[in-house]
């Protein structure tokens, strides 16, 4: 059961003048092949794509540490922010209910899980209003223990708890995932013995889904993780063919690519499930931090956008048909749902509602999806769709890799480094300043507004 | 206490040349006074501009409806979509206890909110996990009784209610929000005897939530409508300053558009609060279906982005430093937020960590938005700020009446009708055609691929 790739409506064929042409595409097939041996040379500056391979030992000791989080908690807390977060919430919301914090006990196969990956106080507190310490465990997620608002975190968790139970009960309610050596986080861990888990060297925070940093909470959720793992490896093994024309991830970099140079700056994710919502935050970081890049005095990257299907049909599809051509849309469809549900007769002297009735939401559903991949088609606009079979734990482990490996394709062919952040130490820089960090004094010079301010 | 603009990144010598001169701004303003001119001219096919000052009436049929709702309801269901939800969802989120629907009773001032704008059957299910029919009440919201999802909802409820309770009794239970004499559903609100609100004539769905469409579901929710109303009614007196320098609202237009020629298709819009998280999701749809439009061979349309601060940081700012110059950012800070929550001592002995003890949360987000304006100011990217003095009824009020207006701006300075959204059509009748509806047989025909199937 694997997901595929409907790649009709990027071509011009399909979507007429604004689409990729056969040329096109064959012409970037050379460099497409350069990409899957550069890839393949670079395997240990990338080792996220090891993950599923490496961790048979790792995996035991998480399921222990998870059935015993399970047995004890009523909530699960994830402190961590970006990769550390976007993750653990994606899978989450795709293999759960729906409605998981709501539900009873009796029908949740785990704890309530809160991912905290935001600093606002009013959320922060509000956090202490919905847990209850006593029967609460903490992850505290962070590779180097600089992250700020992590450590922010950690520091009232910490504090809290310690107060509560004082030092020496820390470790029963405190696990760290971090850097094996180095960092801030680290030597918290071992001085409290926290139960502590590792980012290995070489996987960056927006490929650490399939490290601990992503499997601990979806155990705890009761997510079969090894099944995640065994779809990701077998779409490893896919992108991996020297046959372009079969290997998913690299085609999806190709066309994508193609587009951004025929002015394409825009990329829509959008799932048509519930489940797959916040999958699309987890694609748009790995895209747009892997691909935001400068080199050479030119800019890269391609702003992702995440819509929702149906939903955002009555807010974005307007734009998607009518506006200008300056994106691509990638639909996520789901074959089979989890559940069938009818749509009942209530109305049936009224025709334009009856129609209705005796179709399920699912057909609906699917028949939208179906619709509106071909009105932005005959629109002019390129588009695919990715069709999941089923939503499991191994499609998920499929489609993660699928687009980390895309992610690590379009970097190549773009000749970028997809695997930094530089553009983002200034903004930490300065607020280190604005927050009196011993060293950052002469950066608040540079805060000095140079422009006159304007108001209205 | 009124929300202001800072738009001094937006400009050249703030943010570079890629910013807008002062020039560029002078020389819109004369049509700037002309879309003023227009927009007076208009008030009539733009009636949602006039709803902060015609409603004392349906005010107080709210407020009590509403009560009546509060002691009896346990959970609140608006069934509705795209205007008709997103209105709805982002007051709540901006308003109330950012996990309200998991409080208790007691620290709840009012029912669970559940604002159902999908049609995935999983989640449809999932509804009726976390509810419990004897205590809840529904509302249906569509203008035009002829929104698929939204009467597929309906059907399903009115089956559930009328097998529980007898036809007799779904006025008890179910509250239509409609056209006063289109449509399908007010034929049904009649059947039943419903108690029914109007969507006032002239009042789009994206522009609807300062009538009954988004003030029953704040006012159900313990919101002050009357407030956001005043907050609504202050911004549009602002707005309407023929002093271009002093009117936000076109202040914001004019940037925007001239930003747009200037090659920002991408509008990224952050609110550095979770309370103001899903006021981007109802920005985003305004934005998009009133903008995106095609007109004599030309396209239109900015792409909303929707981002949160500081979490998309950690996801979205490396591009918006390092990437493209094809986009504004306008982050929206909140200057006194409704806690204050200390960042306490416990890890003295780091001065990497210990440098945060002593702030507060909301020192460090505040910290963080300025540093970011900062980081985006001078790697040469436009950007604004929108500076709510507090999130509260009032300044939400303002808000929506900001951007609202600030949308017909836009619409006038870019010479587009911003008020229909022809380009959803094709959609809606493919849907029809493939779910069988009778009168759209020949539209499948268009659905038979005329270009070769690609899978991978």
């Amino acid at each position: 059961m694997r997901i595929s790739i409907d790649y009709t409506n990027m071509l011009a064929p399909a979507c007429g003048p604004h689409g990729v042409t056969e040329e096109e595409l064959r012409a970037e097939f050379g460099r497409g092949s350069e990409a899957i041996r550069t890839l393949r040379a670079k395997r240990d500056q990338i080792r996220w794509r090891d993950l599923p391979y490496n961790q048979d030992e790792i995996v035991e000791k998480i399921l222990a540490v998870a059935n015993d989080v399970r047995e004890r908690a009523e909530s699960f807390v994830v402190l961590g922010i970006g990769g550390s977060a976007l993750g653990p919430i994606a899978v989450q919301q795709a293999l759960n209910h729906p409605r998981w914090n709501e539900l009873p006990k009796a029908k949740r196969n785990g704890p309530r899980l809160y991912v905290e990956d935001n600093v606002d106080p009013e959320r922060m507190a509000a956090l202490f209003d919905v847990i209850d310490p006593e029967t609460t465990v903490f992850n505290v997620i962070t590779k180097s223990g600089s992250t700020s608002e992590t450590m922010a975190q950690l520091l009232t968790v910490m504090r809290t708890l310690i107060d509560l139970y004082g030092e020496e009960h820390l470790k029963d309610r405190l696990i760290a995932t971090t850097d094996r050596e180095k960092g801030n986080l680290i030597g918290i861990a071992k001085k409290y013995g926290l139960t502590t888990f590792y980012v290995p060297e070489g996987v960056g925070g927006r490929f650490s889904e399939m490290c601990p940093v992503g499997l601990l909470p979806a155990a705890v959720c009761g997510i079969d993780i090894k099944e995640m793992l065994k779809g990701a490896a077998r779409m490893d093994a896919l992108c991996d063919n020297d046959n372009i024309e079969e290997n998913p991830a690299l085609m999806y970099a190709l066309l994508e690519t193609i587009a951004m140079k025929k002015g394409a700056n825009v990329g829509v994710l959008m799932p048509y499930a519930d489940s797959l919502k916040y999958f699309a935050d987890w694609y748009a970081q790995l895209w747009a931090e892997s691909l935001g890049k400068k080199k050479d005095g030119l800019r890269f990257g391609q702003t992702p956008v995440k819509a929702l299907g149906v939903t955002d049909q009555h807010s974005q599809v307007q734009l998607y048909t009518d506006g200008p051509f300056d994106k691509t849309v990638t639909f996520l469809g789901v074959e089979k749902y989890r559940t069938e549900f009818m749509i009942p007769h209530a109305v049936d002297e009224n025709p334009n509602v009856a129609f209705l009735s005796g179709h399920t939401f699912n057909e609906l559903i699917s028949a939208e999806r179906k619709a509106t991949a071909h009105a932005v088609t005959v629109s002019g606009h390129m588009n695919k769709t990715i069709l999941l079979p089923e939503v499991n734990a191994n499609t998920i482990g499929q489609l993660m890799m699928l687009f980390e490996l895309a992610t690590a394709y379009a970097g190549e062919l773009l000749g970028i480094n997809a695997y930094d952040q530089p553009g983002v130490e200034e903004g930490k820089n300065m607020t280190y300043a604005l927050l009196g960090k011993k060293g950052y004094e002469a950066k608040l010079e540079e805060m000095k507004d140079s422009a006159e301010r304007k108001l209205v």
